[in-house]
């Protein structure tokens, strides 16, 4: 009872202090300190409700895994933190990777509201600094590094090389993998030519415009198709990315789609990482048909990147090098287009059979890759058809037919 | 200056309420009014950064759906509300149905942390009330309906029938949908009794508990295979599911395989509510090979389930009193496995090359679902392999061997 005004006027202070702490914490997405968890040294198996990794540990006694636990040394970036690229980083983070490099340049809309991760309430912030807070809030025990701008221009680019070079779980290292989750070909070329300059892994995946197609591909440079290697079919078709991005037009999108392409994706960086199973070099997701075409494609020798074409130069005199039974699987691989002047190989793992049984929409060509093969179409459908059949056309064949489009 | 010592007093209790407010909003996953949106009584295809329809109206443009507004005419009832359902859940309120009910008896807990969608700062909550506050936040627009329950007990099974026949979108009518995203098999089997009694069509869904594969299956009573046409292999092999739940012993889980499920469910939920593209009947997932099988069962007339029978009968005689036309597609289907009594159909849709070229761990089975083909083992492996050739293995041997397991 014998409070003082001067008391009183402290504890109104303090509560407002609280309050606005409480409400950022709220805006920027899930709780921090307070109601979240705090940071786990080493990773348990340990079986109680308690522990969020024993599900993860559980992939060593389930014999999936050898060793689990390896995951917390591995950097991994992701360039775009949209529909894919926030799934792939909450994944990773649920994982307990060691450290995620985040690169993005926009803010959260509520036209991105029909895509899993981002909630209306964090419109208007930047998309790195909200994923950053709602992913620390999930798991306090990742290393996050978040970057606010366009990997395009000039100056961001260098900086993007300098921390995919240096920015690893220790400092100086490079990363482990780059992931490209942007939604257009200027920044994927941007990661390419990054990515072979530097000797980098990275993984690509996309979306197509009408939300009912995606894909995702393992580039190791000099040792598969780079994003230059095969030319962007988008380019030879002369369409207009920029055209997407006039008012009034935009593509089209589902939280489906991306949900299971960033699932393909990160489930490929578990198994490249942690090594078990197989690594695909390229899986594609037909929603239509629930169809999923795999390929490999090897590097162009004539490709535009110079250093491209420098790791590949590297990559077969380390071949080379090896002890000759390591190098036999390669020697032993199957070439379809022995005529192939650029030596990319396209495998089918499609029979005849289900090629003939699909149908529906051609699923939108990826930029950049080249496709193995495509649903047939109805003829009453108008859009050009490019078709790559497995008995014998050459790349060149379809060069002249992309040439007429 | 002049403020009394009552005006300062309501001051700190005015704070205290708004503080503790606060938490409990934040505690409970996002905000809520504050920082979310409002609600928006007709989906609108304009495209500006504050429209969360616009990229999925897009579809209509695309030519992929042709009355996208219709999703908000469905209400889809989600039993299970763990790794699978959650984020089904999710993904459904982002594309904006009309009405969701979740139906779960289990809590919040950190180790659920390794799967997407629930936070750590919501450990403790009840899954379903934790979900919703979540949801509804994301979109207001849709209408929830939760139920904090165990459907297998008696008097709870009772409810859940009639709010799977009443909780439509108009009251008094019946879901469109019913989505099985549960974990144990004798939920999927009182889900599957209920909707052979109501004649309610609904997806299955699972993920195995090494947690490299899951499936996804469509049972449409009286026309596909139900959960009791194809006896249980776990049953058959003698697996006690308690086993699973003991102290130290826990199955282990991805958010990447859960989110592939959930992605591959939810699309085709949206392929069979808006009537685009091919509903997949059943559908597998193998991360280790990323291989995804697809198969389709028709019903066994001796079914163990009455109402399956019953189901079966009256969809003959809605056949048998289609125009003749109609009835045609459903005759000239290729029959695999012409001696097999129990009309059970094994449609492999991949090539035996596809099935030499792959190899790894045989993927869990499904309960209730036998498996159309397997992945080839190594000799080294030890674990028990069943095995359904194309080539006229009839049930009865599948059975047999299944037997001697």
């Amino acid at each position: 009872m014998a409070e003082s005004v001067e008391q009183l006027r402290q504890r109104v202070e303090e509560l407002e202090r609280e309050l606005a702490l409480e409400r950022s914490r709220r805006i920027l997405g899930g709780g921090d300190g307070g109601g979240g968890r705090t940071r786990i040294e080493k990773m348990s198996p340990e079986v109680v409700d308690s522990n969020p990794y024993s599900r993860l540990m559980a992939l060593k006694r389930m014999g999936i895994v050898s060793d689990y636990e390896k995951i917390r040394t591995y950097a991994v970036a992701i360039v775009g933190v949209g529909g894919v690229g926030s799934v792939t980083a909450e994944m990773l983070t649920r994982c307990g990777i060691g450290k995620l490099l985040l690169f993005d340049y926009d803010k959260v809309e509520l036209a991105n509201m029909n895509r899993l991760f981002f909630q209306p309430h964090q419109a208007g912030l930047s998309k790195v600094q909200a994923a950053e807070h709602t992913l620390r809030n999930i798991n306090p025990d990742v290393l996050f590094e978040v970057h606010n701008y366009n990997i395009t221009t000039v100056e961001h680019f260098q900086h993007f090389m300098t921390r995919i070079s240096n920015g690893g779980l220790e400092e100086g290292k490079p990363v482990d993998l780059v992931l490209s989750c942007v939604d257009n070909f200027e920044a994927r070329m941007a990661i390419n030519t990054a990515c072979n300059e530097l000797g980098q892994t990275w993984m690509e995946s996309g979306v197509s415009e009408n939300a009912v197609s995606g894909h995702i591909q393992l580039i190791i440079p000099g040792e598969s198709a780079c994003f230059a290697c095969a030319p962007p079919l988008v380019v030879a078709a002369n369409i207009d990315e920029k055209t997407l991005k006039r008012d009034g037009v935009c593509a089209a999108s589902l939280p489906t789609t991306m949900g299971v392409v960033a699932g393909i994706l990160v489930q490929n960086v578990l198994k490249f990482l942690l090594d078990f199973g197989a690594v695909s070099f390229y899986l594609g997701y037909n929603a239509m048909q629930d169809f999923f075409p795999t390929m490999s494609m090897k590097p162009n020798p004539q490709c535009d990147d110079r250093n491209c074409r420098k790791q590949q130069e590297e990559h077969k005199k380390k071949a080379a090098a090896l002890p000759k039974q390591e190098a036999v699987p390669e020697e032993e691989e199957h070439i379809v287009h022995e005529e192939n002047e650029w030596g990319i190989e396209l495998v089918s793992e499609v029979s005849e059979e289900e090629l003939k049984n699909s149908s529906g929409p051609i699923p939108d060509l990826p930029e950049g890759i080249t496709v193995a093969f495509t649903i047939p179409k109805k003829q009453e459908d108008s859009v050009p058809e490019v078709t790559v059949e497995d008995s014998g056309e050459t790349l060149e064949d379809l060069m002249a037919k992309m040439k007429t489009l």
